[in-house]
């Protein structure tokens, strides 16, 4: 599921490999709201999926996370909506980690339609790594999770 | 905030005192769906605050149970649309434990308009007490709780 | 994504073809709540999802139904739940329409682990197709849903 | 439900008069995740369920503003989490209309401690008056809105 980037948003850097991570939606009822696009809110559930599907193509499972008492909370999400997805339409959601400040991951968002033309709406989410238990913030990322987010970011610090 | 209940689903017991509880809820853009009207799943989250509210005015917090170790899963729901609520429209959940077999609760609900004369939607729902640690069903009800639920049961065994 | 049904619940009929519609879920972060499983009425979206997805697999696009002036709204729905399901598994939502009454399409549902050997939800639904801009349930079908329903219910009525 | 504010958030002039729309609510079971706290996209309904009511609170009805060909899009929301909401827990969503820019409003909002001692959200929403049979943005307000919406500016441009 990671696709070439082809259009204008380009990666950062013309060394950088393609970091973007793509995940396929459906605007379904449930999603809709009495204007017959997608409700403004539905989107935050989209980009978690896409974050969590992300996480799991490098081998981290969520649920394992937690299962170690490590969560991962969302404490800054900025959205901006380009335009609305109407009932039934198909879209992609690109994601991507774009820095890893410490136990601080920043993510950045594209839901794009499928011939990627229109950009329906961009994001930026930042997580932070808590102690379950403690209910403190961690001082480092759990070892397995360092590492293969390090993969993952030494993609774009190359 | 206790109506009498005056339509088709009586009281078992012309002596039973009247014990519905009223929860208001107000149909917001997040609650409708491209129709215009609430999506039909959104009844279930106004079914269970009216639940958890009616067991608050019985002096039982939901959180304290969680929190002792009980949980209250739903087994079993059933509802039946016989209106659509608009975008704005106010109306009243009415919400009653029918029966208390054991550890498990059977609830029932009306969902009415302001003025009683319209039925959007009835609903029974059961749920049945677990020890969260076990993952097993309990013997029986936390002491508390059983003292609560007899004193509303009461109402309707009379 | 139709499958072959090799367990306990076996066609009616000998002679049924095999007419099970699969849709895959995954339990996310925001599908759980506070005991770590998905909320109950969660799979309220899940069955309208592979509900639409069956029929986009016949033919049917629900956004066209709309756009024609077709609603199908959901009259009665009923939910078993046998067993949980934990954040980070991964379900098949199975279902089926069982039956077409005029107007009114029965669905049934089994939602169950990938390997078949657990059910977690059983359900029932029913919906009746009705005119948007009167208002009023519909005489007929829209004649293009009642040729490819019918190639569905020909599997069963066999 | 105009409290005083009393604490660090102080309105922008001494001469502002303070005009902030309290808006109740309590983290029920569907609002939560498996971490047993709000999930951080709940809020997003939480704002919207503020915003609406606050427009009622002014004689400006959502569902007729919509009735008459004007919807309201959300084109940007920020939200910042700074402490999380235990299931059960209620809470106060402080809104209110900071600017008015053509058609463009701009709103912030507060989420509290009922004692106002804890700030566990803030956030900024802008919506666009859409003319919704042309799907293009409005040129002004439909007046009475515009009047209501004057009204409550008039309580911060002093």
């Amino acid at each position: 599921m990671q696709l070439q980037s082809t259009e204008a948003i380009q990666p950062r850097s013309s060394e950088a490999p393609n970091n973007w991570f793509d995940y396929p939606v459906r605007a379904q009822p449930h999603h809709t709201d009495y204007a017959g696009i997608v409700w403004h809110g539905t989107y935050i559930a989209w980009l978690e999926e896409a974050r969590v599907e992300c996480l799991r193509s490098l081998g981290i499972e969520f649920s394992d996370l937690v299962a170690i008492g490590c969560d991962l909370p969302v404490v800054d999400l900025s959205i901006r909506y380009h335009r609305s997805i109407k009932l039934g339409t198909e879209a992609i959601v690109r994601a991507r980690m774009s820095a890893m400040e410490g136990v601080r991951l920043n993510w950045e968002y594209q839901i794009q339609s499928l011939d990627r033309q229109e950009t329906y709406v961009t994001a930026q989410v930042s997580l932070v790594a808590v102690d379950r238990e403690k209910g403190k913030i961690m001082r480092q990322l759990p070892p397995t999770m360092q590492d293969a987010l390090k993969r993952l970011s030494g993609q774009f610090e190359g």
